[in-house]
């Protein structure tokens, strides 16, 4: 596999190579690459033969010049680890790939500037549409992906204000109506364990969501702890002891999402500290692993899967020009299972 | 953002356009985009200025067919579903964002068909180079890849028999020291939850590990009772419930991953299974759930932070035409939890 500098690589092969192989026209290649179903089965298949046979790619510098459809959509996710986007991603792809569309995902590390860079690299890559999470990016992105006229749906955020193409729900009312439920159950000393709310429109709405309950029973969201750190499991675990050692010690807390709460369950664990007798913790996005930790966690169920497959329906619809698709909002739900519990009686 | 068929989209910049606003050559132009370590921070600030304010994205028609390097590499992953393939991902992903290329990802399903599509996709989108996961793929897919010169890394396998560039680490030899761990705790009735072994070397090698240890020890590999699923937790559960209903009913069941292990322990505590008391379950990884399920999971530890960086390194070095890279073969090693245990005395 290594390469020389002086060797040359070989010339790569032409459409006219693969129809001349095929016996076909290159109109019927080239139809056989990008719209497979205005082909019969007999025909594609000879000519994917000799696709395979020359290693023939398709010269995506002449179809961009020729603004063919590359039938290439991109999505920008702001972090590959921990299963936050994984599913709806997955389940997009599938939805992608039975319309004959390639996905190419990048991962921008939750930095507006990278994503701005990837957002470029993806239209100089042919990438028909995109799908990008949230509404926070730079002016830059905004103005580029107007400019240059890109089908972009916005997923995991519902902003009935944005005219923006987005599919998602609304992180706000959902945390604050999980918040609620806590200080139903007697909380008063609340701690929230964030990611960073600057240029992560999701964590801020959340976070806004609590200050929304407790303000509405008479708690001063201003007493709320916080802790912010970027969502992982090591990460949560860390905030969760720095909550425990604050005076007066919150009795429940509202993590961000699931990632965070299982790093909190652990500590709490590690320190002896009794989920949910002395301290509540509640979690969101409902990933899998929520069912499984000890105590199971209370947290807010996110349809992922139907997002992602929803969001490869609206971006399609974009990408061919289709009457103005619509946002779509989708409804979440508490999950009740064993980390939230009653404040405890005796200060924790 | 709706596309109308009847609109024209707007002409897209030019690379001279850009140099115009920014006063310098279109070859310093080109050099900022493609090699900024070789441009001052004064000049490549001014031109990227003037790149964002007129929506400019490297033509990269033009690019490909001058066949200048795009600073793009590709990864195929079998799955962007749980962590498997995300620490590692990221690790890579952060190496070469030091070096100024933006990586680009697609995920195949674990189908060698599909990547094979993916392959040849990226490369008509100007990816320099490629990381594939293991040696497994159809023979078009080398072919392609040898025809084209295409630099590529193979990860998370390592075969000293390969001539194939590889990272990763010995899974049959990895997998087989902890089998005889367990069977060196009196366990003689063994169980596996296995991944397809058909186009997955990783788990081909891993489930020969098993079979190695016992034939090492006078176990009949024959009797050991394997179950074959897709890497998930609910599948790691039911499969682990079949297990269970086995005569005689294996003590110990080695998981594929750690995925597969977590729904296995999952599933046991559905059952009143006591683990390790009644059945010893291990994994494969060392993925951060290992340690906050309860019991925590003994496993094998991979360092995949350390595998995705290096694996950025050979490939920089094969698209650089570096002095002949060598494969890299990474240490694993046994982490010591909770979840295994001496056989139980009585038959489970």
């Amino acid at each position: 596999m290594q390469i020389r500098r002086e060797e040359k690589a070989p010339a790569a092969p032409t459409v006219e190579d693969v129809a001349r192989a095929a016996d076909v026209s290159t109109a019927t290649v080239s139809r056989c690459l990008n719209a497979p179903d205005r082909v019969s089965e007999r025909t594609r298949e000879r000519v994917m033969a000799a696709v395979r046979e020359l290693g023939y790619a398709p010269n995506f510098g002449a179809r961009a010049l020729a603004a063919k459809r590359t039938n290439t959509f991109g999505a920008i996710i702001p972090t590959m680890e921990n299963a936050i986007f994984a599913r709806g991603l997955q389940a997009f792809q599938e939805a992608l790939g039975q319309n004959g569309v390639t996905l190419l995902v990048a991962s921008s590390s939750y930095r507006p500037d990278l994503e701005e860079d990837q957002i470029r690299e993806l239209v100089a890559r042919g990438a028909d549409a995109l799908l990008l999470i949230g509404h926070d990016r730079t002016p830059a992105s905004y103005a580029f992906l107007e400019q240059r006229r890109i089908p972009v749906v916005h997923a995991w955020v519902h902003d009935p204000a944005s005219p923006r193409i987005s599919i998602g729900f609304d992180n706000r009312a959902a945390m604050k109506a999980l918040a609620h439920e806590v200080m139903a159950r007697g909380h008063d000393r609340l701690g929230v364990i964030t990611a960073a709310r600057e240029g992560n429109d999701r964590a801020r709405e959340r976070f806004a969501g609590i200050c929304d309950a407790m303000a509405e029973r008479g708690l001063d969201p201003a007493s709320l702890a916080v802790e912010e750190t970027p969502y992982s499991i090591p990460n949560g675990a860390e905030a969760f002891t720095r909550l425990m050692a604050r005076d007066p010690r919150p009795t429940a807390i509202l993590c961000g999402n699931d990632v965070l709460a299982v790093g909190a369950l652990g500590a709490a664990r590690k320190m002896g500290i009794d989920v949910p007798g002395s301290v509540s913790i509640t979690g969101f996005d409902d990933i899998e692993i929520a069912e499984i930790v000890q105590p199971s966690l209370t947290t807010v169920h996110v349809p992922h899967r139907e997002m992602g497959r929803r969001a490869a329906e609206l971006l399609l619809a974009l990408r061919n020009g289709d009457a103005a698709p619509q946002s779509v909002a989708l409804p979440t739900h508490i999950v009740w299972r064993d980390s939230l519990g009653p404040a405890p009686k005796t200060p924790a």
